[in-house]
């Protein structure tokens, strides 16, 4: 029988609206995910949260009775709450039906099979929740091995990041590295690494590339910084036609996401 | 020789404020937007701000010292501020240098010249202002010949898809129409409409494009309307290898505009 929470002041109400700061994050290694469709994938994928937040309405979907079952029976705890205390775990006014409370994962990079897969996609300091929510969505989509967050990347936990990559946060493999890191251990196998430039006259479409794909994207303002271009197998960029000279990160991965899949295809 | 506004109770200072809102956007077909860089894009793009709000050590920056010498010579307003009230403008702490208040403008659907451009890109009910503010920035990358927002799309007005357009909007052509309007536009000269869909086992590689190729992206949640899809001349669909059955509605836009334009060069 699930516990009922309907006070504010409750601690783990506390607790949990505090995962919305990075710090908390940090010193829980807990982070929040909400929505039906997203703690489904998340299920799915064998991720179950330790709470389980719903209101008595919402926990009449089948999915969410689905969700509160599994939970209850793997460990995790399920709890009633209101609408009003569940929008502001959500920080959002038209709360999901559901929020969970998830322990934080990343896989070492030791620990990535290269060989699960002909892309790999890598992002060096990405600053956007956004975008970096976005590239695991199309990491799902063309079936990447994995996402390496290279150095200081924004924070793939956050709500924002969780809530842009639709559930792909649990599907997607994701490693966290230095570059002096990523580089040795990308080195001690077969491996492709192929930066996003401007500085090239190599288009994406012409170039050859090898399986499995290390897909390289810079910083949002910056791009790659010339020591980790000068390190890649391969520079490539994109045709640009327009009066701005750029792309948004997570739209230029993707479509070298797409024309690496389509060439490993055949 | 500027103005200067140091008082957040000055009535100008509350009216640009207030264009935040879509409402008084509405009313007073003014819109925002901010940066030395995307105000240095619309004026090289020929669009000036009636209003430019800058800092006096703003000012000292060449870009905006040229910004501030055409919107004068040009019948504009320069209008010199403090910190502060730049921030309430721009509703962000650290303020961009710069923030101008542009009249809005958008192509009526029978000024626009369909020879001009190889691709057009057309979103139907897009909701996310961050989706259509990359989706401009795209058009301008692939030389699109504009974007046409069919039926009721977000604003492209609103401070967060300036934002994201990083100056896009002011180089895309855009256009409003309702479905009805658009198809017997479409339809009354050369056009090939081409829409993205799960319906069907097309894939988006292997479709024949004919110029000028109208690329149709449906609603971010429910995709197309049936209607929509059967008006088209082509359906064609992106591989998904993952979980989830979607991606994000800018970065299939994108992988698909490559397509096109790859294409369209041989």
């Amino acid at each position: 029988m699930p516990r009922q929470i309907t006070a504010f002041s409750n601690t783990l109400v506390k607790r949990v609206r505090s995962l919305r700061d990075k710090k908390h994050r940090r010193a829980e290694r807990l982070f929040l995910a909400e929505g039906l469709r997203i703690l489904t994938e998340a299920r799915e994928a064998g991720r179950l949260p330790d709470y389980l937040f719903f209101t008595a309405e919402g926990s009449r979907h089948p999915l969410a009775a689905a969700l509160i079952d599994t939970v209850e029976n793997n460990g995790g705890e399920a709890i009633e709450t209101n609408h009003d205390i569940l929008s502001k775990l959500s920080g959002k006014d038209n709360a999901q039906a559901v929020v969970g409370v998830f322990p934080e994962f990343t896989t070492p990079l030791d620990q990535l099979d290269r060989g699960a897969s002909p892309i790999w996609l890598v992002a060096e300091r990405l600053r956007d929740p956004g975008n970096l929510g976005t590239i695991l969505r199309t990491g799902d989509a063309v079936g990447a091995g994995g996402l390496i967050l290279i150095d200081d990347c924004v924070d793939p936990f956050s709500v924002e990041a969780v809530r842009a990559s639709m559930g792909a946060l649990f599907t997607v493999p994701i490693a966290q590295a230095r570059w002096e890191e990523f580089v040795p251990w990308l080195r001690s196998g077969p491996g492709q690494l192929v930066g996003l430039s401007l500085q090239t006259e190599s288009s994406y479409r012409d170039a050859a590339y090898a399986s499995p794909t290390f897909l390289l994207t810079g910083n949002e303002a910056q791009g790659l910084p010339e020591a980790y271009e000068a390190e890649c197998d391969l520079l490539v960029k994109l045709p640009m036609l327009g009066k701005a000279d750029s792309l948004n990160a997570a739209v230029a991965t993707a479509v070298m996401a797409y024309e690496v899949l389509a060439r490993s295809r055949g």
